[in-house]
């Protein structure tokens, strides 16, 4: 049985339905493997199918350009829900929920939980279909659960790596947070964005555990940046191309507020926030990114300069102190 | 003093001359370190610089959908001669010759061409200017030296990395090669597309060396690739998105011919072809890459999977033998 539903029913009628000729189809990297057989199956519906082979981590991604320069009529997004207001090219999203058991992975978190009677609950798209049966699971075990909702993403309990507005609209109701999902990352991100004690029910490895320790080592890290940053002569502000992670204008508002701080601004735009990217400017001594703020968080150790979200910048520019910041959040908006 | 002429005055007139508001500053990655101090003039000239961070290699890179995405009013592109015929956005090419002098190792190397009576010589742009000096210094040493011009380059003796046009329509009357330049990859190629005997005279490290051992090592990389590539069963056909590199309708010829092998074909577009980008498709089992040929030749030790070239893929599709392969050219049109 697969682990992922790909609805490959959608794909025939929705190809049929707008009579597409060439589809782009772009899955995260989890999913790429399951990209030859999904390209005959677009094939087999009579349409052209061309699989994009760059790294994609999010619904901020969407590769329109890429679909604009190949001619293609429809755009196949897996992995992610919906995240831009608009479109350039038809796009269907498929958000590959997942079809295994989660409950395994719960009861190994529920002792990990023992010390909070109010959790909050958080997950990803290809989860959340499992949150009333993980809240029954809690409530069976003597909790009190919430799920938050602040309205901007598509479902309630739903995080994604940059928006963890869900869990922060919960947070003070809640003592601890239970995240349903695979890997780290978005746990992570509750834990930074809350200061919340986060567990983690992982259903593809069937295991349960705690991120506090490592958010607290992210947490050092970035003060330590932050303060480096704030010797830095010249600052570079990095600008990406990403449809949803293009931010030129505040990119240009951070090279204003850094110049009146008397030090030299240099704009650089990017397609993929690389280490090796950033190392053929060793006159720049740090960074602000604009561009996806958890490149910032989560691979710090692989760049040899700081490289800042734009809210840890406002601790370099005196806007925010480091106090403040933490309670604002790191890199949410 | 700068090893290399940054032209900057022409920086200022353009600007002037177009009166641009917007600039997008791009240069190969040898270049990149001077980047801030040229963004810097940019701004002195009245226009807001913002400098390309994606890697470069050569002007069939050119960064015009990043120009267009960021609504810049001029390119200015360093470090290689004018490719494509059209430019979407103004562009101003700043070749960057090199300053410093190649008598050195063009010392060096004369003995290396002890052998030969007659030398082609072969260049990049960055030392163009120094083909009649080493040409004379070659005469002295008793040498008869040829320098081509098949007319598709702006200049005679020049190579860029898939076009040797240039040393291919002298290959016949020469025994050896010299290439003035830096570093192997030309040098490579020049002894790849021309099977004879080649040498480098490396003006920054004021060396001189063969690079024939390395091109046979080559040689019979690709053919053990070829070999691996006629068993796959599933071949992955590469779409560059670059604007001198993009041959969509190549692709689909290619698709159309593997299908005709009772094969299966997968189109892949990508910005960069990168060895982590292709793991990520386990069922492939070989590529035809028709972006830059020279991915295929230099990287193929970091790729899990053979990527032939377009012509090596008409090995695979019997429409060439291997000896008439190796006539016409490994990678090149």
């Amino acid at each position: 049985m697969k682990r992922f539903d790909f609805e490959e029913e959608r794909i025939k009628q929705e190809i049929a339905k707008l009579g597409a000729k060439r589809v782009l189809l772009q899955l995260p990297e989890g999913l790429k493997p399951d990209a030859p057989r999904l390209a005959r199956l677009i094939e087999k519906a009579g349409a052209l199918p061309i699989v994009s082979a760059d790294p994609c981590y999010g619904a901020c991604d969407l590769a329109t350009s890429m679909a604009e320069d190949l001619d293609a009529d429809l755009l196949i997004h897996y992995g992610h829900a919906k995240l831009l207001k608009h479109e350039k090219v038809p796009t269907l999203y498929l958000e590959a929920r997942a079809t295994m058991k989660v409950d395994g992975a719960v009861e190994k978190a529920v002792p990990l939980l023992s010390a909070y009677k109010t959790v909050g609950l958080a997950t990803t798209v290809q989860h959340v279909q499992t949150l009333d049966d993980v809240r029954e699971m809690l409530v069976r075990a003597g909790k009190t659960v919430v799920v938050g909702d602040a309205r901007r993403l598509p479902y309630g309990g739903q995080v994604i790596g940059c928006d963890f507005g869900n869990v922060k609209s919960i947070s003070s109701e809640v003592e601890a947070f239970l995240f349903v999902g695979g890997g780290k990352f978005h746990a992570l991100g509750v834990a930074l964005a809350t200061g919340k004690p986060t567990v983690v029910a992982d259903p593809y490895d069937q295991t349960a555990y705690s991120v506090d320790l490592e958010a607290q080592k992210i947490l050092k890290q970035r003060w330590a940046s932050i303060q480096e940053a704030a010797k830095a002569k010249v600052l570079g502000v990095l600008v990406s191309l990403k449809p949803g992670q293009k931010h030129l204008e505040e990119a240009l508002r951070i090279k204003a507020k850094i110049e009146k701080m008397d030090r030299t601004a240099v704009l650089f735009a990017l397609k993929e926030v690389l280490p090796e990217a950033l190392m053929e400017f060793p006159s720049v001594d740090a960074y602000v990114n604009t561009a996806c703020p958890r490149i910032s968080l989560d691979d710090a150790s692989k760049f040899k300069k700081p490289v800042l979200t734009m809210q840890e910048f406002n601790v370099v520019s005196g806007e925010y102190s480091w106090e403040s910041l933490l309670k604002n959040g790191l890199f949410e908006k």
